[in-house]
């Protein structure tokens, strides 16, 4: 998971559907068409609700609506399909906003796998998409196996180098199961993602050993002594002896399935002049439909005994449970919904402050 | 790469072709039919000439051998295919040769993704298929993205517990390059391979922390010391705050479309007596036909570009350059398809007794 805020202090708790409601009257209000504003602030919620903070409303001043205000991201693009084959089809995006970019590609996806089992799309000319769970769990509704990952602006080293030659590049598996929540992988593939590092940040914390090397190769544990361009984060595993290349294996692929075969090219060819802050970024989407493999409710109940398996394994000293991936964001999705989305201060103050900018009612 | 062993005495160089005539000979003598046999013996030998020894003939007798003749692989399955779409279809492998069983099921995806643009076959009831890369590279000459995985006896804990819970469950992705080799991923999930500590084994070395626990959560490294079924290897990242999780949900989703979607189980339901010898594996191949995205030649100039810039990366000192997954072992194919394949003393001897034990010649 792309992270989560420590929520340190005391935080109001706001009902999803108003804030959603208040996320796509601000996104209209900077240019946003009805339809695109309200698929956004869906997904912005949808982490909040989740616990990924990191991709939730908390990046809605800063993030999106300094891109937007910046007039770098297309508000009305006109996104094109082109495809040579039933299962398979690219996607450019005219350089509009990911989320609503990628949801329409992730709908063809879709489609395409209601007809033959199976249906990829590779996006260019997007911009930032937020969190890959969202799209990939589009799919579980509709008892397919939902992916999606995406590419962005070179953070990461590789191997060997202390020169960002990949983006965190992360990747999202969703799978129905039964009874149990569904499992939702969603994983940069460098050892953290950037939010863990924002948390720090944040939070005034050092950070560990293994996630971040300087221009020379050295751990970076203050992480406000990173300089910004000299050393980056390290792929997933750390060190070529704990496995990162497979950590850099897994971010090309990535890179490959986004930007090679989008048409676009991979994150360490991708220009970005300083201006653009970064706003680059391809996707890939694929769905598969279970049944064209076996009867869903077998699946389900396949998935379901296999995650009762994994938590019932015994556990080491002070491990309450063997935890599958989305286990723990469905608990939260639970709490959230009943009892609303706990909001940091600073979060508060930033949506308050982008209700004045843009003149509407802060009511939250 | 799943492992390679480290050549440390003077060895003896084999001709490839004469070295699949002999592994050829060798199966057929056990009882597998001659196009099977001629089929397994290539995977071995192409696992040697990449320089992945742990996956090639020295594991012909001891691993393959030992469970032909146990009689726990069926030599003349009878593999049937279900298809409910398109692009899509699952696979029972009757028990046979997992490298037999493998090599159809790849060719069945990807005459679907001839059909439809991807294609995917999940195998249920195969045995081990030695290297998931040979499957996944099978795409290559038909300028396919190919992909393959599969799972097998648990010997890998999941964070937070130290009962063997999943398999190394490898994955590989081979992308086809222009000038530059292919791009060839083949990872176990697990910080390592268990190719990389049986090397340990047999030269006595120890290994680092993070690769295994013992019951307690204790690291081992001392190889020798590591207690069968108690313990096992970490989940790639090693521990939760490298992102361990990672790799185990990396694994889930391996197991999830070998073991899950195949109509099998997950590795940590599988039942596997002792006497199977983990005789038990499930596959999942994939294939993806470039040019329903976009022209072959664009692609592979891209993909050419994204190699050489990372080759270009500048290094740390000590390493001499960034290398792209695969194109080490296409350095080593080139040497050994024009000096031969080095074997091992110890493998050397290991084949001799195999020639004596079915009466054949020994002739390498």
């Amino acid at each position: 998971m792309s992270g989560g805020l420590n929520l340190s202090k005391a935080t109001t708790r706001v009902d999803a559907e108003k804030l959603t409601g208040f996320a796509s009257k601000a996104l209209e209000k900077l240019g946003v068409p009805e339809d695109d504003a309200i698929i956004t602030a869906r997904m912005l919620v949808a982490c909040d609700l989740r616990g990924v903070e990191s991709h939730g409303v908390a990046h809605l001043r800063m993030f999106y609506a300094r891109r937007i205000r910046r007039g770098i991201i297309n508000l009305n693009p006109k996104p094109q399909i082109f495809s040579q084959a039933a299962s398979t089809a690219v996607m450019d995006g005219d350089n509009g906003l990911g989320f609503v970019v990628g949801y329409h590609a992730m709908m063809e996806a879709m489609r395409r796998a209601q007809e033959t089992g199976a249906g990829f799309v590779a996006v260019r000319n997007s911009t930032h998409f937020g969190a890959a769970a969202y799209y990939a769990m589009m799919a579980l509704e509709r008892d397919m196996i939902g992916i999606a990952m995406t590419n962005n602006v070179p953070i990461v080293v590789a191997p060997g180098s202390s020169k960002p030659a990949l983006s965190t590049n992360p990747l999202a598996v969703a799978v129905p199961a039964g009874k149990k929540p569904p499992f939702v992988l969603d994983m940069a593939t460098s050892a953290v993602s950037g939010g863990k590092i924002e948390i720090a940040l944040r939070t005034g914390s050092s950070i560990p050993e293994g996630w971040v090397i300087d221009g020379e190769g050295k751990p970076v544990t203050d992480p406000t002594k990173r300089v910004w361009g000299e050393g980056g984060l390290l792929p997933l595993g750390g060190t070529p002896a704990m496995g990162s290349y497979k950590g850099f294996g897994l971010a090309l692929v990535v890179d490959i399935l986004c930007g090679v075969l989008s048409g676009s090219t991979a994150s360490i060819l991708a220009e970005t002049p300083a201006e653009a802050l970064g706003n680059y970024s391809d996707h890939f989407f694929g769905a598969i439909r279970i049944d064209s493999f076996l009867p869903v409710d077998k699946f389900k109940k396949s998935m379901d005994d296999t995650v009762e398996a994994l938590e019932a394994l015994p556990t080491l000293p002070g491990v309450k449970k063997v935890t599958v991936p989305g286990g723990y964001e469905a608990e939260i999705v639970k709490d959230r919904e009943t009892n609303g989305i706990p909001l940091d201060p600073k979060v508060v103050e930033d949506l308050k402050q982008l209700a004045e900018e843009l003149g509407i009612e802060y009511y939250l």
